[in-house]
């Protein structure tokens, strides 16, 4: 089959790679677990992309979650357009949240999609399955999950007897053996299949535990470190990002710094007013307790927007409250999909919902969350020097495989 | 002498204390050190404070420096009163950049000179020396720095034979021991002399090394905790706070995120039109290489301030540009030593002036540092529960010695 030498995949135009490229989404890595882990010695090959390849900085979507970051790198292109702006939106007719986690809410194609089809062969793994039917819509090749290895068939998902081929038993969801399935799947994928396409995407259960430096992180990413070599040494142009970063929202003595807003707005607007709605909602909260650092705020008929917009603003630790215009415009989010009002918190602050729909007893350690303006600076490495990028290109997560196809273009 | 029940101190009135009071200013204290010293198991009587004591979190002044925030603390008002907002400032007639360590500065009598004066006794011990002529401006008592303990003499400081006292080597200013020496001289002088009132302040030597929970930074709060260990089982009553907090300023590979401010003006405004002053600056800077992220800037007659400010908005990684009224209002800052412009840069951003004119290469490891909105939250901690707090009140850390007199009064 003659494959073409470009691909235009949502209006960009992607470069056909001659060797393969393995994008890595290390999820919830805040560019200082990089840094602490090569000062810590723990991480030569992190160390070397510095030197012998290209390190930069860039932007990921507001709100700073997993599933909009995912799609926005997969599809090269900001919520607005792909349409998956957090795991929840509210139905207004229905009056009742709905899971954003079906293929049926994307409203763009992915990469994969577009490259499979034109005959590249593509691989993607991700930790945890709740992404994996939106990252593998129409796509051919290999797609599952760590979560779910041991039922991939190769009807299904393209590959089967995984337990086997990657050599380590099914990992519990919390876990950091998860992410790791996720990379040793990938060597051993790469090795013998060699896809030109790989996408691998971690769980950020450790970022969510551990400060950057600490034991527990450098271990992490030690073990990233070990399969990111392997990678190298099999030909592969690595580009890696993050979904999002990762802030301690705690004060000194570990205790959560939480504004419940709903609480907040039953009690200064009325009950029944407002809905406040938290995207980061999801089946797996254990390790934050559906705390992030952005919510949005749906008014009932009637309700005065600008009150309630002053009122949350007043707030200790808001860092931000915009119309449902004003965040579409500066997110890139899709208007359809989002409340009247978007509420970002500070560094140190996460938003609830009501005191009584928060079960912090899982919360075995001090919170560490996301979804804020101050987790948006995510790591862009890659083990190739890159071609300079013009001073006035707005970096953004999402550009990771433009700029790995590139370099292997 | 009879002592009075309460002291008007620059508006505040102040319960005389029946216990002694210490409070700890613990320079470059963000509250992830102590959340994280806490989680390794090695501060145990900063986690029973948290148990029995009182844990808040307060706002320093911006700019996050030392000497602003010192002042601010030791006066309890802001620098709009005090006068003191950095440790320089233009002198716009000599067209001279003039150092703001000496007591002339500065425009509000301190806590200690006006309970020494009442008849309380008072000491006072910083690590370095910059410190102490402004903090001691008028008292009596007890006044002396670590870095040159080994010259106090007991008519300039109140106190002599200092080594032998504390049993410690002289340490050098740039060391973990020189914050060591404070706690352990305060220990020794409790003991000896119960002053009434005590202040220590020490330096963030650490603090711009190492990360909160990393081995450098734990060792620092377990030496801390020891003393404070033995400071409360002498009876006194404790409030420890920050002058500001710290940040990593870089990249995933540990490279310093710098605007040349000077440089950047200098080709879009003219060489000349601008003078970019960094208030950060002292004779201290091999830790620091003397870049924050807070800069002021002078314009020259005839330049178009709103082009300027535009200009400097649109940097990647500044956060917030503010006229000198603005500035002023928004960080109680004196009108008279800020430039037209103030300029503070993202958490992960520093400001530089001319790459010339930093040295870098005495930066051995990547890059912390403070001076902006990012580093505004500060611990507030105490060894007594408190009287509940006003909700509407904002509290700063220079909150610190009222509160902690009226635990003791």
């Amino acid at each position: 089959m003659l494959t073409p030498q470009h691909l235009q995949v949502n209006g960009r135009n992607y470069p056909w790679m001659k060797k393969p490229v393995v994008v890595v989404c290390v999820d919830g890595c805040e560019q200082e677990y990089i840094n602490q882990a090569i000062q810590a010695g723990v991480t030569p090959f992190l160390k070397k992309m510095a030197a012998q390849g290209s390190v930069l900085t860039g932007d990921c979507v507001v709100p700073s979650f997993t599933n909009p970051n995912n799609l926005s790198i997969v599809t090269g292109v900001p919520p607005a357009v792909h349409g998956i702006c957090g795991n929840y939106f509210l139905d207004r007719e229905a009056n009742q949240e709905v899971m954003m986690n079906d293929a049926k809410y994307l409203r763009a194609g992915t990469i994969f999609a577009a490259f499979s089809e034109a005959g590249a062969k593509v691989a993607v793994i991700t930790a945890k399955d709740k992404l994996r039917s939106l990252l593998g819509h129409k796509m051919r090749g290999i797609c599952f999950s760590a979560e779910k290895a041991d039922q991939a068939t190769l009807e299904d998902n393209g590959v089967d007897n995984l337990l086997e081929l990657v050599g380590m038993p099914l990992p519990s969801v919390y876990s950091a053996e998860l992410s790791e399935f996720v990379f040793a799947a990938g060597v051993k994928l790469l090795a013998s299949q060699r896809p030109d396409i790989m996408y691998l995407s971690t769980t950020d259960y450790i970022q969510h535990k551990f400060a950057p430096g600490t034991p527990g992180a450098n271990a992490f990413y030690a073990m990233m470190d070990h399969y990111l070599t392997q990678l190298d040494a099999l030909g592969a142009v690595i580009g890696l990002t993050a979904d999002h970063g990762m802030n301690a929202k705690t004060d000194s003595a570990g205790k959560p710094n939480v504004i419940y807003l709903q609480d907040v707005l039953d009690a200064r607007v009325g009950v029944g007013k407002t809905r406040v709605i938290l995207p980061i909602t999801d089946p797996y909260v254990v390790h934050h307790g559906a705390l992030g650092s952005y919510a949005t705020v749906y008014l009932s008929e009637g309700v005065a927007l600008p009150d309630v917009a002053r009122k949350i603003s007043a707030l200790s630790g808001v860092e931000v409250v915009l119309t449902r215009a004003e965040a579409a415009a500066r997110f890139e989010l899709p208007e359809d999909r989002i409340g009247d009002l978007v509420v970002v918190s500070e560094r140190l602050t996460v938003i609830g919902t009501s005191t009584t729909r928060h079960d912090l007893s899982e919360l075995h350690l001090p919170l560490r969350s996301h979804g804020g303006i101050s987790e948006q600076r995510v790591p862009l490495m890659f083990n190739r020097k890159l071609a300079p990028i013009p001073s006035d290109h707005r970096l953004r997560n999402f550009d990771v495989f433009y700029l790995a196809m590139q370099a292997a273009a």
